[in-house]
């Protein structure tokens, strides 16, 4: 064959040039040889076959930069030297030089020592040495992928019971009842129909006594807080809605009844409640106030003529928003209102009050609006509430801390209005635990998909060898693993904060509370940062509907929102910090501020060592003498230092509102890093509890990545604080990428620890 | 009224105890006065009343910690308070001690000079100096909220019209358009009624000449990208699944026939594809490989019989997957396939393929599936395709770059195969220009939402005063404003790059497509992180779909994934940097990798002067001759210690492809930091062509803003490299606060200077 605007034939046709071939067609195919480079092979060339005039001009014509082969040339020359190179023995790794020479051999033509070096400066020149060209060249089609997932070094099964603790028996259960095929995902369902699908789905919850754990045995309960919260975390690998239709059913609305309300209310309701019965919901939030429920503005007005409380929206701002239940299904609701006798205000109490009758028409003086399309949880009917002029008995008064009597009397075994207020925000407090398990097993359902798919998926890879799986790129280590090793953590922690939640006496209520604030909001934030990258992580797929980020993400979105807003929380956090847990901010609390955080500024803060501030040494950063003051000592020192700020603004005369409004972003990364601290103390507890050793070893191996992860992440702040060297942030870098290549081959592994079963996963991509 | 315990009369019957009543209700109020407390505000009493017996006994019994006085006696207190002051003048700023002498006054009673002194002292050891508590006490009701937001420093639509640039008129005549009651938002669409809805949507565009806009004169167009890409960015204020449609019909699929085709495939389609009369698609993606195009395996085998293309599908994971307009629109679909002549592979090449007949059923031989429901763009109907043996005649090659003959002849202007590539991938990169740009206006219209509601909304506030504003919080003006002003930024840079694609020569298309590569990986990231948190920070408003953020979010998650994978592309901008833009790499470019890392390793990065790394200085952090240097000398230091991190690994003879894999993290954030550094680069340059001064000082505060906050997110980096001192380190945290606090009172104008019509932000909270 001939070239279109060249005389000279193909170098295929002529033996003389064979053993140039590979390197005559990577200088043109590569597609990129500069002029100059191309008039180096020529010398190169030239200079060689000296004695070979023919030789030297024929090559000499191929390698003219303003003259290139045709690209059907090119391809000719491809196809010969496949051709050629078929039958020979040993191609596999072959470099261009000897490639050349081989297929010289195969048209008869020995190469000359002269010749084999130039052919050996040319590839050097082209900057291919190596034997990758010819592997491409010769074996244009990957081989077949057979790398298959190293084995687990551990008992999978075990790590499950590990992780389910003493719940295993209800977390089995509530994972056998989801898995029945009317659990079964269903996508682009209409809202109305998922509504209707989520209610039977909660009806049939109910029907096998979960909605009562919590409640006392003598109203078909178990007595079980813990069991409860067990039941409502696995119930979170399961649909978003459904988790929160329950949440807002059985937790909060039965719980407002459980814990604000007296025997004859648990008598009367949770029965009802429990069994689905009685649907009803907890309207706290106002449209002009959700945080701040010591603000809000509904009104119950004690009627002495009647005895009655009358409950009143006074404008579109305090009606009652994004209630749970309000849209369609609820009957009964817990109003939280401020209560007015005689026209004195005695601060926000709860009331029940009736809003749909037997028939599910909405009862006189109600009036309810659907808060229509949101952005995830659609199979929930949140509704807007406004009552105006609603009579309920004087019974219908929650009354387990205040009391009125017929003749209007208040009474309260808790004297202080103060006091008494966060008595009764307090013991909500489970339903920010709750949040806080929900969110952290839709974190485990996202990394499950994007592991495994990670273990599954390649693309791209070394030349001539398989495409790469996914999971062995360090950028898609970097972003499931330290996720993977963090959600790990919080397990400990989470349940460690449960049975506090559980167990706490009254004493100790105000350091649960703020715990309960911290993880809360750091569970909910890492859940939604996990099953972003999870989804990004898992490309196209992970945005088609059923591979389940879509649900993850959109349900999971509001929880850094409701029961409690993230940054308010960190702050509640903070605060309690800087009193010792000693008091409640709200009212007039703030007001004292003053004296508990001079307390605080007192507090000392270890002194730094500059030998361990540089110690570099893997072992090192790898101990937990390393990393568990490291995480101390930043809590401390923020706390301290944060005291210092504000006792100078206060001492200043500043207002303590505005005082703490000007060191909000302290407050908040002191919050954080309390957090931290008690989540890498508690994986610790949780690690030396473990009896198992493989386990364990899978364990630290996490744990280590938590902490270094943690500590990479704030190093710019360490590194202020002259905690870290620049050497020892590096190593510590370093160290990170370590552990996510060490961690690596048992990912796999430690995702499917955190059985979930297939069914729920639901992804085709990860089942 | 006497408390049920208690004996003794309350204080509020007795004149003698008037001037102890606000501390004595404070003191019980506050809820969390300790014993000791109590004892401590005792003996203090007991003390100055040696005198006066009763008056003594009285009060002992009444701070009596074991006997603590009722709630209702408490609240007696609080209205006995209230009553008697209520014809008091100047009590709006009195502190306790001043309110106690007051009120005995008002029951003819005068406080002794000793009794004041007791009442200062107590009113020390309650930590409560100052006026709030009264406040508290006197004017339960907050102050109505009088506020309002300052005015614009700069003319807010001059602003505009200069981030509209030179296409102002397209852009005005786009809102225009869009604000028509015909593009009005609707929720909760189901699926089917969305995709017809968006179809006609898109129609209507069409109509109005928009989606030919980048195709000749000849063809109905006005030969204009840049006017094309305008209108594009304006439309992505919209509704993202109509951009997505018109960017699958007109820009990838009308694209690929204008930049792919040559004269015969304009002339024949273009017309109809910019009308909407041929609705299409763009046939890459298959299920096995995104990213790695190199590596699609669609087979288009030429049968030199017949003349004709055959394309088939050989298994599933090849099956052409997530192919916007396939699933029930498209009618003729660009189909990316690897060309097969007489047995011999030669590379991805594009082919016209139609799908569905005129009637729109689907032609023999293919078989298409409906992805079904997604994470967002729900309007869009993508789909899966399979061929089995579908001819299409030879002239249906898009041929500018390569041309089979009758007689199975192969020839291209491009020799190199691999150069031949990149240049049909490379033309490719306006959907990358693109889906940056449309990012960036869904940011803007997140940031508008949400920076209105937060100069609206009020929560929580000083004791006694109006709540306060949300945009007043560190913590809210943290999350949005250095987004802000990243998104002012990011506009000029995303100016330059459309115009870089539109007017670069051939010479510099690689530096082009590399820009583009991370500024779209840049753009996009910033787009869901920034849209994440305007969500946060609207709290559960932000929930709701009417507010918009519903659809910013779904919509515009997969702009990661879509038209590169942001971690590809950043990969891919690294390896541009690091052979100074010389090579693509791809197939066997890698392999080459090694002479250029060399060449970089060379660079010398400027030295570092101590007395700039310790210059704490307000004005020389806000300067230009730091910020700058510190973008370019991060970006040079990354880019050289990659390089020598290669090279080492590719001289111990690592294979290419995994020496880059090992350091994949450094090459990320080498990408990184060179595209901030563009970023600032076009800002500065922006702002120095901008005449009019009030602008221009604006923009100032922005490019700060920018430029610090930015620093600060990397100062764990910069203090590691020694570029940053821990001092300047903590400067830097600082002036990012207190720009935020300078740029707080602009907020709204800027946001306004977006342009963003009422009815295309659709948000309640925002309009």
């Amino acid at each position: 064959m001939t070239d279109g605007k060249r005389k000279t034939p193909s170098p295929i046709d002529d033996p003389a040039l064979l053993p140039y071939l590979p390197m005559l067609y990577v200088a043109w195919a590569d597609g990129d040889l500069e002029p100059s480079e191309i008039r180096s092979i020529c010398r190169t060339l030239t200079e060689a076959q000296d004695d070979e005039k023919q030789c030297r001009d024929l090559l000499g014509s191929w390698l003219d930069p303003d003259q290139p082969p045709s690209a059907d040339s090119l391809q000719a020359m491809l196809g010969a030297i496949r051709t050629r190179s078929a039958d020979l023995p040993d191609t596999d790794r072959i470099g261009l030089a000897d490639l050349g020479v081989e297929l010289a051999r195969t048209g008869g033509r020995e190469v000359s020592a002269s010749e084999r070096r130039a052919l050996e400066e040319i590839e050097d020149a082209l900057g291919i040495a190596g034997t990758e060209v010819s592997q491409l060249i010769l074996f244009p089609a990957r081989p077949s992928e057979t790398a298959e997932e190293p084995g687990p070094a551990f008992d999978v099964a075990a790590m499950t019971r590990l992780l389910d603790g003493e719940y295993e028996e209800i977390r089995n259960r509530m994972r056998e009842l989801l898995r029945q095929p009317e659990f079964r995902y269903e996508y682009g369902l209409d809202r109305a129909a998922y509504r209707e699908r989520v209610l039977e789905w909660a009806r049939r919850l109910a029907a096998e006594g979960i909605g009562a754990l919590s409640y006392p045995e003598a109203q078909g309960g178990a007595g079980d807080m813990l069991s409860f919260i067990a039941a409502f975390e696995t119930l979170a690998t399961h649909d978003g809605s459904l988790l929160v239709k329950c949440g807002v059913q059985f937790g909060l609305f039965g719980g407002s009844i459980l814990q604000l309300g007296t025997q004859r209310h648990h008598e009367q309701y949770l029965r009802v409640v429990g069994s689905l019965e009685l649907p009803g919901g907890f309207a706290m939030t106002e449209t002009g106030h959700g945080s701040n429920v010591y603000d809000l503005r509904t009104t119950a007005r004690f009627d002495r003529g009647t005895g009655e409380f009358v409950i009143d929206t006074p404008d579109d701002a305090a009606r009652k928003d994004y209630i749970g239940n309000a849209a369609l299904h609820g009957k009964l609701m817990t109003v939280f209102a401020q209560l007015e006798i005689d026209g004195e205000g005695y601060g926000v109490h709860a009331f029940l009050v009736p809003v749909r009758g037997d028939d599910g028409r909405v009862l006189p003086g109600v009036r309810i609006e659907d808060c229509g399309e949101k952005l995830g949880l659609n199979g929930v009917d949140n509704g807007r509430l406004w009552f105006d002029g609603v009579r309920v008995p004087r019974e219908n008064l929650l009354n387990r801390f205040a009391e009125v009597s017929v003749d209007g009397g208040y009474s309260s075994p808790i004297a202080s209005p103060s006091k008494r207020f966060f008595t009764m925000l307090g013991t909500l407090v489970g339903g920010r635990v709750s949040v806080a398990l929900g969110a952290h097993s839709a974190a485990k359902s996202a990394l499950t998909i994007a592991v495994r798919y990670a273990t599954r998926r390649r693309q791209f890879g070394p030349a001539g060898a398989p495409e790469t799986v996914l999971l062995d790129y360090l950028t898609h280590q970097r972003r499931l693993l330290p996720r993977l090793a963090t959600t790990y953590a919080l397990d400990f922690a989470l349940k460690h904060l449960a049975n506090e939640y559980q167990e706490g006496s009254d004493d100790d209520r105000r350091e649960v509370e703020a715990l309960a604030a911290g993880l809360k909001a750091f569970s909910t934030w890492h859940t939604t940062d996990t099953i972003q990258i999870c989804r990004e992580a898992c490309g196209g797929q992970g945005y088609l509907a059923v591979n389940r980020f879509a649900a993850l993400k959109a349900d999971t979105d509001v929880f850094s929102t409701f029961e409690g807003d993230n940054i308010v929380l960190m702050q509640l956090l903070a605060k309690g910090l800087l009193t010792g847990y000693k008091r409640q901010f709200g009212g007039m609390g703030l007001l004292r501020l003053a004296r508990y955080v001079a307390g605080q500024t007192a507090t000392t803060v270890a002194e730094l060592n500059p030998v361990v501030t540089r110690n570099t040494d893997e072992s090192h950063l790898r101990s937990r003498d390393f990393q568990l003051p490291a995480f101390r000592w930043r809590a401390d020192h923020l706390l301290s230092t944060l005291a210092r700020r504000l006792k100078k603004r206060l001492d200043d005369g500043m207002d303590p509102f505005e005082a703490l409004v000007a060191v909000q972003d302290h407050a908040v990364a002191t919050a954080r890093a309390h957090t931290e601290r008690v989540i890498l103390e508690q994986f610790w507890a949780g690690i030396e509890r473990c009896e198992d050793p493989d386990l364990a070893e899978a364990l630290v191996g996490l744990a280590d990545l938590f902490a270094l992860y943690r500590i990479e992440l704030d190093r710019g702040w360490f590194q202020e604080h002259g905690y870290l060297e620049a050497s020892k942030a590096k190593a510590i870098r370093k160290t990170v990428n370590k552990l996510c290549c060490q961690i690596r081959p048992q990912a796999l592994h430690l995702v499917n620890g955190f059985g979930i079963p297939d069914e729920l996963l639901g992804a085709p991509i990860a089942t």
